[in-house]
């Protein structure tokens, strides 16, 4: 590692960078990652500087193929990064001056670092999107097939908590879909704001060699350049926003995880995970953990935590570029990392869920889930909603002294709380005619899920065509 | 205020609430700012329901009397709203029971309080997105004209706030009118998936009656009904949505108001704000404060707050509806009202800016400020954009230590450091040349500024047809 | 509500403030809730200036009549709070000088609002950490009572939720009273924090009357003077720390509630809590909805998010005193009452849960809680801890397969792991047995449990003697 | 690196860990850290062990020896950390036994990985923090002793950016350390309850081996031994109040960040960072460009986020513990070494500050800044303070429109403002009169600020002899 000053700004400052403000401020431990999207946009910016005629064919060759082979020596791990030369940026350029010599210099006329950082990123997000989007839409593939298969399985259904009505596991996991839905379209929200092109705005204002960055743009793929030099350089909102879509996802990952870490419980009891997603314990030979949800739940604080870090880097900024932007990366990198492993864990996971039918069935049968189905049967009597529920209420009241359930109460039973009640209640009692009765768009009947599930399915692969 | 227990659900219990939580429980001292929405909603499921024969057309018009009264005393301040009726939701019902006798009580049949909250809260931010979208408009209006206006006034552009290159006002308040066209945005892109209708939930599972989702849609201006139940009672991401939109725009106007801050220091003393918006000391008599820039600057921390208040109380959380989610409203109103008062105030503001153009002019003229158009003129003679930059960083060392500016040195100086330069080299050291230079699209130069701002004028009138 | 242009600080100021900007930047709809410590503060400020000097004892009489006299004006409701007077102060001293004439304007004499509102907030924290206080000891000691009544109570504990090893009721109750008392340390650390006088560093710099700051503490109680004027004024760390105690019990809270709210449904039935502690369901007649506990676990999320704010709002901020920092009364004095009146409801509600013990028991009957047990006899007898493990492994898998529990196998079937076990292992496999074993500082066993309890309560007896 | 299933818990598992999930859910990459602490702690843990009994002698010095060894492995980097052996605890574990044979497997005898790492942590966080507070003290004295040269020197005091009253540069630097003083005291609050023994509480219930927990603490240098095993294992409350306790102290560093920036800027010029703690731009050859203090104070979005990562992760979580608590480790590593770089940077760099004192002394002329100073003489001349500030008033607004400070104005025309006004004005109108007017606990006076650092250095020597 050489300990030279950077050689990009040194003709102004008369003492050399102190060794632990070097290692302090240097960037490229964690901005080598940006190495491919660095060397995409310098191929790209050569080319559009040879089209405008700043460069010679052959000098944008020439750099065109250093990069080429700095790309493969990084790829083979055998390039050198080097801390005093700060940053990612000057580390390539560095290495490109080695190899092809006084033309390299010319890589950098009319841009900065300050356009080049932001356009690498955007390029980085873009990519890092599409894999992200694959992961999620094999996500929820995956729960819509497992929902499909489960439109009839019944569970209860919970409020606060507490047993509230008998639902189908399908028609729960098809709840969990549609959050992913959304988070699905605010992923391609976010990714039309990221595709935008930085590059041209220089430091801060332009530059004066005659670019054409309409050419750069359509090269690496952007919709557009951007509209304003000071803000293409100095926004960070696309980082804000995509880390927003990321706390929102984990938000809705952590929801899950919470019902599966239940389930396992052995006090619910509704679902196996298979062991190869589940780890031991080193001191309780029986334990059975469901690391992965739990994990996934618990990183839900981590994605959190880089909205808030990203929020507080941006308030109060002045214009144009400052040295605090060089603190956007690592949680953005992060939030991409854990965003990604942790739906590809849930992709993996889902489709192996093995339901406990029974146990999730008789768990339905308790706790008085059809007690609105009993007051809805007091309504199309005629009885007032208000009134229908009271009496219920002093059915439940009594069942939960005698321990019996409404299915179980006799008729007579039954009737002490309202004569209307006649033998035909214990039809609408039953678990299956209490989940068939809410049949319409959004209800659990297993016809509706079904329903839903073939929606869903073609709403996702009209998205696909879109990507 | 009545001291007996709620009758909506008393039928189970053998005790009443204690009173403490009665009040720690209850939400109606916030909730009943969605009075005017829950009758609306209403309004809508009565009409549903007589439409598919649940109620009958008397019962409706009953209903809907009645809930237009009610609507005139809440707006006439003369409702009397109790806390023992825990919400907006009891108080509103429990005033029409009084009013119209059973049949109220039958308005609540196929539905619960929670998707009747869900649907409030839906229409209420529909509500207040299309008002924060208003003073938006206005916002950028507002901007793209002053821009317009000072498309030739040179300022210093920063980067690390220090002199980097000469720009002009008109260019830095099109680089804030970006950031807001992307804020912009992100607000309709949210406004899309909160106009969802929740309604049809029920409790969590759907209902037994046979309602007709798709009216209540159309009777609400919602774009469909949702899909899913569950997750339409238990979800909360619209909210989570929009306060992350709130935090990125408190970002954009945290960051105008640190450069409003700064521009009205004695220091920078780049512009005036009129004393409308400032307030003074109590006990320095010469103070006059920018308190707005200063308070919206501040305000930036509750609305981050209210994001990750937000985050939190979703986080984990089972399906379907828990207590946790009454937690939702009072962060959600508090960022609605703290974004619309914020760009109030710079609605109003933006456009009584006073630049001191002199002040600013000057203040470019110092730093060297086109120390880079002095590179940029070496390189267009030959030499490498790397070795242009030694010989400027050369030139300003020796003008640092001489007290002159580029523009001030003479020829024989400047030719010290390099013998290529000639006579026409003052030509690109004046403020108006460099910026001119800059000219391209996204570039400084005065005729870019206009062309942009008339691009501003016109995606912006785009938008106000789509709303 | 007078229109006039607030008198404290017209005199340089052209035109009026604009009426919107008026009530954006006016905080006396929130800050007149310092109006008893703002009143003691100018009480002990007037008795001071009259101590050295600068104020006749008529003059201080005069004021302190007046301000006596506004104080008993604002509790019974009669005083006229004014919107265009900005804030507390001036609405106090205003009210004054209408009260005592020319005199009144002389209180203000060596002080500014700067330090004016920067003493009142830490007199009002003061009052409330003291408040806070009270409930925090009453929870703790109804915690200790219940964990000494509960010290034998057997439930199943958990790691991962997944059964562990048994505990005791008691036990598991002294691990929250553990988590309240670290609690408790820190409000106490922050109290110091907290109980320094800023009073005398006038807006920023101190003031040239001849003032005493050791005279004006003592009569408030503080510790002593504040070191620094521009700190005194500008710094709120003392409210984000306190913020910081609140999201730090607030987390614990959570804590606990999950727990409630887990061990009321019908899958853990652990424990019932009363019904004046629940609330029902408006459609739902069996619903009793455990609401103290999950609204606390919801309010967690309004407090982490005040952290949050007033982090933000500091962050950045340049010396002294910014208008932005009237945004950090808001967040404090919700995160104050809600920790107030969360503290009070578990108060309240802890010393009434009722555990089900045979429910406990059984639960922890099941799912191999004693298979670390059983390990640890095979260590006793000359096993290796990790290969007993797989021993004990290969148990609990053949006991999943045959659906026994390892004290409901016989004698050979355990032997087909180890010829090492004995008849006297199943001393060791029942629950009695396991907790009893776990006999030292710290752990489960009943002697240990009750012996726990006895310490903290001396422990909590201390402290109330120090506070 | 082995590809094997965990032997430490796989008895009771039929299929090995997915590959990806093994990954996904291991530790090691970043708890590899903790080695030290981790080999430290089993070395008590053994010694214990040996001293009541469960080992033998022989035994317990040859898992001594052992680790000692891996230790020197470790520290050459000749290790092999395995990713299928999960965390850091099992890789020395499984390496102990290859060294040493079975006798390593009875190590564990006693103690979990749920205690271990929890003892892990508290150790790293004890050290750390120690070599926290030298950097923290050694900032502090700088400050004190620049403090105490510069205690003439005279720049303007703002607030709301605007010049107030003229200050000390001295004084300035004082308000910093007291910000620092009260973070170094939080600081060692927070060591107090870091340093208390887990181990022992097993894997959450305690042990059946006769362990000794007052010897394990007091071989640990810990002051004595969790009380509550639930509580030691999953508890994170001291990772969280460390995490704030960074924040806040971030936030005091984002401040005075946030100051030097201005002060470096063309704007302020107030002072010059020497060469070496600022970088140059690659374009822009004059920009010099204070890196350090932008760095530090992006950095405080980082170490919030950390905060708040935590404060998520611990929210709602079940005791005792869960997979999720893996995830305490990266923030809380990442704010140790922020703060710890932070600190030095600063502690490096503020001793360093050369001030340009004439150009403060300029800035403190101009802006009125002794209008205080003017109605101060005036209250003493008998005006009421009200009527005086309103004088002073109407003189500044004659000062703006003809361009005069107070200072620069005839006796006559002060005169037109107030006739009380006499020749000896103008004493109280130069800036050394205005601050050494301020003399008393807390002002600005020159001999208050000499005293006041005097004060402080007294007060952290205490503090050192306490450490």
């Amino acid at each position: 590692m050489s300990q030279t000053t950077n050689q990009s700004w040194g003709g102004r400052f008369s003492e050399p960078t102190d060794a632990f403000v070097a290692r302090f401020t240097a960037s490229v431990t964690f901005d080598q990652r940006l190495a491919r999207q660095d060397i995409q946009g310098s191929i790209a910016h050569a080319t559009m500087l040879a089209r405008v005629g700043v460069l010679t064919d052959e000098e944008r060759d020439a750099i065109i193929n250093g990069l080429t082979e700095i790309q493969g020596e990084i790829e083979r791990g055998e390039f050198n990064w080097s801390v005093p030369l700060e940053d990612v940026h000057m580390n390539i350029e560095a290495r490109l001056t080695d190899k092809i010599g006084i033309t390299g210099k010319k890589l950098h006329t009319g841009r900065s670092r300050n356009d080049q950082v932001a356009t690498d990123i955007r390029l980085f997000m873009r990519d890092e999107i599409d894999v992200i989007e694959v992961e999620l839409k094999r996500l929820r593939e995956g729960m819509i097939e497992l929902a499909d298969r489960e439109a009839d399985t019944i569970m209860p259904g919970f409020t606060h908590l507490q047993t509230a009505q008998p639902v189908t596991f399908g028609h729960h996991l098809l709840a969990w879909q549609e959050m992913l839905a959304r988070d699905h379209e605010r992923l391609l929200d976010c990714r039309k704001r990221v595709n935008v092109l930085p590059l041209g705005a220089a430091a801060l204002a332009g530059t004066t060699y005659p670019i054409d960055r309409h050419v750069t743009a359509e090269l690496l793929g952007f919709d557009r350049p951007a509209e304003n030099s000071l803000d293409a350089v100095s926004d960070r909102d696309f980082a804000i926003e995509f880390t927003s879509f990321a706390s929102i996802l984990m938000m809705h990952l952590s929801r899950m995880s919470e019902e599966l870490v239940l389930w396992t419980s052995a006090q619910f009891n509704f679902i196996d995970l298979p062991d190869r997603f589940c780890t031991g314990s080193s001191i309780m030979p029986q334990k059975k953990n469901p690391d992965v949800p739990e994990l996934v739940r618990g990183k839900t604080g981590r994605v959190y935590g880089h909205l808030m870090g990203l929020l507080t880097l941006m308030k109060s900024q002045p214009l144009a570029y400052n040295k605090d932007n060089q603190e956007d990366k690592e949680p953005l990198f992060d939030a991409v990392d854990t965003v990604r492993d942790c739906l590809k864990a849930f992709a993996d996971m889902i489709p192996a869920i093995e339901p406990k039918k029974d146990s999730m069935y008789e768990a339905a049968r308790r706790g008085f889930s059809t007690a609105t189905d009993l007051a809805d049967y007091l309504v199309r009597r005629g009885v007032a909603f208000r009134d229908a529920h009271e009496i219920v209420g002093q059915s439940v009241a009594y069942g939960l002294k005698t321990q019996k359930d409404l299915s179980e109460m006799s008729l007579e039973e039954l009737q002490q709380f309202s004569t209307i009640i006649e033998q035909d209640v214990f039809d609408v009692l039953t678990l299956e005619g209490s989940v068939a009765a809410r049949n319409h768009i959004g209800g659990t009947a297993p016809d509706q899920v079904r329903a839903a599930a073939q929606r869903a399915r073609e709403a996702l692969s009209l998205l696909q065509g879109q990507a």
